[in-house]
């Protein structure tokens, strides 16, 4: 049956166009959510190829168990007020609704982004995430730190990783970003995380989007045998 | 009545002299305990001395309320979980026992030290701490932070300070060394803080005591405006 010529339109509104909504081959939905602990192998392999990343494989001692255990423990405090996972996923196809993780102070985020050229991910059968193509392609880890100037908390990024096929394309700025938001909308102060002084294009691109680079200040570590021998020099 | 002549002693035991326990006119009883709320003035007043120290009073916004809530918040959890503080109080008198606050992982730490001089002390009534003559000196403030190569909580040092008189007396090793044994005790793997490139005081002491300078590590940090810009960019 042929269909019925549409009515005539009144006069039309004007076009509004969101490049957003449109869609393209090459659209990919991407999520922000709070990582649970059945997230653990992923967020293990995430942290072993940044290891290989930044050739610190000698110092990647993390097992599935052990990040189990210290990020996802029995009677875990709410988020945000200890070490916290941001998982960023990727899929085809728009995201589901999930259930919020009894989550009252953050609700998962959503960004449509239009590529120039598809991504080809070797690795998405490994990083596969829920029922249908979705994938993990990075994540975040952070916790709350304190300034004693300013009398508020903040947040401290330990971990801010992309896996490769997905870089160049926003999503660090969005894991970033969804951070800072966190911040600005707990009414803390800062957001910190160290930077390598070689890494001039990551600089540039913190500077750029309106973060001090503190020069003076470096960074003192006890561990290890150190660590043990100074905790019994005085008691 | 005059007293009885004393026995004759059996052959004497070799004398051993425990120099810590001979009583001088220069020793002083050190404590290390947990803060409480009761304790903010004081610490309010330590950070403001920090910040005199640091020429960095116009970064100083906190004040007693403000510490108080985010330091010792209602249903506060346990020490170590978040923020948390070590005060050190000296006395001329042995300090008695204090109620434990609750805490099964830390017992005050005692430390009596010979002076070579007394310490004058003119800022002692402002300091004053308990009934007797005990005065706060210095302070450490500190909390979790993660490492996820190791999976292992450490704690990071956001503060320590020693007021003017108590200092080059080794209060802020036992300080550092207190923070470092807790993480020892519980199984962390490293205690982190920062340290000024210029102070190369601070630096050799630091290193004398087994910490690595990370030399290419750099802070970031993202407050105020930058913030709240950042924040709103994606979402």
């Amino acid at each position: 049956m042929a269909a019925a010529a549409p009515p005539p339109s009144p006069t039309p509104a004007p076009a509004v166009i969101r490049e957003d909504l449109i869609p393209t081959a090459h659209q990919v939905f991407s999520r922000i959510r709070l990582a649970t602990n059945a997230d653990v192998p992923h967020i293990h392999k995430l942290i072993h190829q940044m290891a290989v990343f930044e050739r610190l494989t000698h110092l990647f001692s993390a097992t599935e168990s052990s990040l189990s255990t210290t990020l996802f423990p029995e009677n875990s405090p709410p988020p945000f007020t200890t070490f916290t996972v941001f998982l960023l996923e990727v899929s085809q196809n728009p995201f589901l609704p999930i259930d919020n993780q009894n989550c009252t102070n953050f609700s998962p985020i959503h960004k449509t982004i239009n590529l120039d050229l598809p991504v080809s991910d070797a690795e998405a059968e490994m990083f596969k995430s829920g029922g249908n193509d979705a994938v993990v392609a990075g994540f975040v880890l952070f916790f709350p730190n304190y300034s004693s100037f300013l009398a508020k908390p903040g947040f401290y990024i330990e971990d801010i990783f992309v896996r490769e096929c997905y870089r160049r394309k926003g999503f660090g700025r969005l894991l970033l970003s969804t951070v800072a938001a966190q911040a600005a909308k707990m009414g803390y102060g800062r957001v910190e995380w160290v930077v390598l002084d070689w890494n001039v294009n990551a600089i540039k691109f913190y500077e750029e989007m309106g973060a001090q680079i503190l020069q003076e200040w470096r960074v003192c570590r006890l561990t290890g045998g150190a660590l043990e021998a100074f905790a019994n020099v005085n008691i």
